[in-house]
């Protein structure tokens, strides 16, 4: 464009040309805080549009679009469409805490140590809050169905969904089932915006700790224990000690 | 800017003014054919740098940065992070299979009913494939240990780690088991890059089945099934049916 005339020049910044070259900002992107209550709302009314985790997401992240502008109006967002029925229908990890996951690293995490582990912190915290706590306990303005609630007892779509059909006595893929789907997006929502707002206060403290039982599991098979076999932080009953099993003898 | 000076309007065009306003495309996102080898040494490269997710989601769509430019260039790669050891060290879903299954629906995916269902059909391809597969099945150009492989009988990360451990007799926080976990992101890279290449062509079809046993418990569990009170498409066996459990006697 060097040697074009100035109207030339005016239409440039009118229509800004592509930002081919243009790398985004480094996380943590600006934060602004975020109404809760609207979070949930617009996560629940995403849901139907474009599935729980896509709808998770953008419940915590579309007011920041506005707030904040650039870079969240420069994120495509309908990638994580792909989340939906904890991933592509496989029913793994339960969409809404896939897409809370990513909102929670954009907004608060980052690449040096000390904003990682903020955000490890704070999304493991929202796992085990979903696994123990009876949901969902957001209720949106207008409603198709009248909800139960129910434990999942795990992260995982699949047995979140199985443990809800079992409490409200409905098929996994009735419509009732995809309206309480469309809630628990809004409570994750919620509950998210809520520990982001704890950690821009830097008063962010883990609040819900690991089941007795998941604990004692830990002490023998994870980190630094003596079988040191497995990893993680999803709680053990759910899927190994169901009513039909039970631990093999121990050699004590 | 109108009635700024020409030397000043250049000056905008030298250095793009932030993309305020820009929304990026739509989905799906250019695609120009990746090298499959180099997409796993790539992701092997980084994944001590980022873990997991990020590094398999960065093998992938890497190359598409130079070869394509924008949109690449503008997206906060950074962010999936998040996936590390099953999110945040949960161990829930395997991290290779989230940023790949992120990047395929980027790639490949989109709003439309049909993009969609191809991005979805092409993500269940690849987990059921990483269930059923020795894995690792790449190895980098220089690595730091001989890695064994496992067949992991689940996508999820804390499975996938425990039954690699059993077969390495190694632990689950080693050096070996990272390792391992890089070679593994080389190896889901690879397989990524192949069914893209596929989509692009036109000929994708699905290359891997669901177990026998999966698809006898879908018959009564899963969508317009008797029972319907769940769905997915985890192989169930790895989990519920393990030496120690039974199924509860059917009634026919």
């Amino acid at each position: 464009m060097v040697g074009a005339s100035l109207a030339g020049a005016t239409q440039v910044v009118a229509q800004p040309a592509p930002a081919a070259a243009q790398s985004p900002p480094e996380l943590p992107w600006p934060y602004k805080p975020i109404d809760a209550a609207k979070a949930a709302q617009a996560a629940y009314d995403h849901y139907y549009a474009g599935g729980c985790m896509f709808a998770t997401f953008e419940g915590i992240t579309g007011e920041l679009r506005q707030s904040v502008g650039y870079p969240y109006t420069s994120f495509p967002r309908y990638m994580l469409m792909y989340g939906e029925a904890g991933v592509a229908g496989t029913a793994t990890l339960c969409g809404a805490l896939n897409g809370a996951a990513a909102a929670i690293f954009l907004i608060a995490g980052g690449i040096r140590p000390e904003r990682k582990e903020l955000a490890f912190a704070m999304t493991r915290d929202l796992f085990t809050w979903y696994e123990q706590t009876d949901l969902p306990d957001f209720e949106p303005e207008v409603s198709l169905f009248d909800i139960v609630k129910s434990v999942s007892g795990s992260p995982l779509c699949h047995a979140s969904v199985s443990n809800w059909c079992k409490a409200a006595n409905a098929k996994s893929y009735s419509p009732e089932r995809a309206e309480r789907c469309a809630w628990l997006c809004g409570s994750v929502a919620r509950r998210t915006v809520q520990l982001l707002d704890a950690a821009a206060k830097g008063g962010f403290k883990p609040t819900v700790a690991l089941s007795a039982e998941t604990q004692t599991c830990g002490s023998c098979h994870d980190h630094k224990s003596a079988r040191e076999d497995t990893r993680g932080s999803m709680d053990c009953g759910g899927c190994h000690f169901t009513n039909q099993t039970t631990h093999s003898k121990l050699k004590l």
